[in-house]
């Protein structure tokens, strides 16, 4: 880490590794000739996020069997900006079609849909998703969305099985205990929370049932230990959908580290703690393969105005923040300056990967 | 075991040890000067159901602190006409009350009640559910209601706990598969299915809530290798306020052994299942102290008609049935010949013995 202090503005630069972008959403993600991979791949490298560690639920539809992967992978070919890992989704039907050797050798991990609330097809029966639990290989990672007393259930069956799971957008105070629980006790869990339900509160934003209530934020920043990974997720989607507003593939990738920064200069959180769950959980997490030669440079303390690049709606558009992004290199070479990114599509796949940090 | 064919009217006579009333369900149980006690353990008696762990739960209020333990004491002295076992009830508040020394040395195990559909008090927080399953003696029993995901939920804390559970009512398929499964990975889990659960289905008695659907009865008796116990508990109870029939705190107490034995005639259950499920497992889950010269007389084969000595409602009185008990005798004094009972009220506490079978 090389950290200085520029004196004349009293702002602090700082230099992390190549950030993970954990479950980022790609709405058109199964459907042929989409821009979404372009577009979210660009802008997560654009911000420092260089590695993208993709959904397996679009909004229509999903990576459920090889044909789903197969155009995926089309899509990704000549798009890919970051590196990206693809995953599987597990349903109702699926068992079978899991153990193809394609998805086998070209997923991360089986993600697990069981919150109704997100209107993504979810699997009901506990029976089903005992059958993926002893099916799914056990050294790949399964990541699920439940909350409530369908988490109990999953980390019921990660207890029965001795296997570790990955609980994605935690966000109600009830869920963060049950996880923190667990972990007293040894269980094998992680978790991530978006970095929208963690500045964002319901009851700020007409209600939007994807981000949590005050008191369900407070648990979560009093529960900090407890979250692994700081995620983009789907969230800001969801809440631009939610409120009226145009959105974009690429929705809240850009907020994600001037929130993170400002919390830094307002003394809620450190640097180290961003770095550890915006890089070092994740690339053990998800045994990702470390990026030789990658740079961010953040600089902490300044005075500026959010603008957003893009045409989409942001909750902190011209809004004040204290931290921004300087530059992003890979290599020697910069591809991202001050807003400006000169990428070109060099993302590989690293869905095979399994290189530890 | 004594059993010999009777050749001229082909029925069979056999004996049992005296058998356990699981989960006695007592209405007025905690109100001062009630007859219910009388009632249950008479009733109980009668049938061979010669030890009753009692429910900590009545209809108005349970025993949850010493003040209602000693409320249950004296309504127990000299109503108790077999011997008897008594529990507590863990509630939103009362974690520190629990650990009162009388509380834990005349109480047999701690009863968390989750399952809102029973009109009970409830938990509705894990966290809370947590702390009891932390702060109860890991050698006293913990014995829940808990459903579906909240079943998830105990069963996971069981599990991180390192703890037994015993899951009382059973009556969906969603949730003897979960103790199948916890069961099949070696988590100290046991349950009990009410015997009304195994022979009356929803559908057949104007959708009574307390009654499994006809689905879910199938797929209890297809899982009876997992079922332990065979319970009365309080479905018979609340079935005849659901159909507005007249109820007595031994409804359903008759109707056990006749609906047992008649499936044994249809080859549906042997004798040594129930004998299994009435007393072997309960004296074992429960430590309960094996009770010397004690018979339970059985007539298996013969038809008869069921006729209920009490003037509360059956649902199968005037019905045929082709198991009765014949005689049930202590000491070598029988206390009940064919229906009429010769009762003392001489049961005892056995709230803090420990002699396993
Ligand atoms: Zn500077
Ligand atoms: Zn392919
Ligand atoms: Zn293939
Ligand atoms: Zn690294
Ligand atoms: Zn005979
Ligand atoms: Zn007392
Ligand atoms: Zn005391
Ligand atoms: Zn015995």
């Amino acid at each position: 880490d090389v950290s200085n202090v520029d004196y004349k503005t009293s702002h602090t630069t700082h230099t992390f590794p190549g950030l993970v972008n954990v479950f980022a959403f790609m709405p058109g993600l199964v459907e042929k000739g989409t821009t979404d991979f372009a577009l979210v791949t660009k802008s997560s490298l654009s911000v420092g996020l260089t590695t993208a560690l993709i959904s397996p639920v679009g909004l229509r539809g999903g990576i459920e069997d090889e044909h789903t992967l197969h155009i995926v992978h089309s899509n990704a070919t000549g798009n890919a900006y970051c590196n990206y890992a693809l995953a599987t989704i597990a349903t109702t039907s699926n068992l079978d079609k899991l153990q193809d050797e394609d998805i086998l050798a070209e997923t991360k991990y089986l993600f697990i849909p069981l919150d109704k609330s997100t209107g993504r097809i979810t699997i009901d029966s506990i029976a089903v998703v005992s059958e993926h639990f002893a099916s799914w290989p056990s050294d790949k990672l399964i990541i699920t969305d439940a909350k409530g007393s369908d988490l109990a259930s999953v980390l019921l069956l990660a207890s029965l099985h001795s296997r570790s799971v990955h609980v994605t957008d935690v966000n109600r105070k009830e869920d963060i205990l049950l996880i923190s629980l667990s972990k007293e006790k040894q269980l094998k869990v992680t978790c991530d929370v978006s970095v929208f339900s963690l500045f964002f509160a319901r009851e700020e934003w007409r209600d939007a049932p994807c981000l949590p209530t005050r008191l369900d934020q407070i648990a979560l920043w009093e529960r900090l230990s407890i979250i692994d990974v700081f995620s983009v997720g789907d969230i800001p989607y969801r809440l631009g959908l939610h409120l009226s507003k145009k959105v974009s593939p690429s929705s809240g990738i850009e907020e994600t580290l001037p929130l993170l920064l400002s919390a830094v200069t307002q003394g809620r959180l450190t640097l180290d703690d961003i770095k550890q769950r915006l890089h070092d959980n994740p690339a053990k997490i998800f045994s990702l393969p470390d990026q030789a030669h990658t740079q961010v440079e953040i600089v902490v303390g300044r005075n500026a105005l959010f603008e957003p690049c893009g045409d989409h709606w942001s909750p902190i558009a011209s809004t004040h923040i204290t931290g921004t992004l300087h530059r992003v290199s890979i290599h020697g070479q910069t591809v991202s300056l001050d807003g400006v990114t000169f990428a070109s599509a060099m993302g590989r796949d690293v869905s095979g990967a399994a290189v530890v940090v």
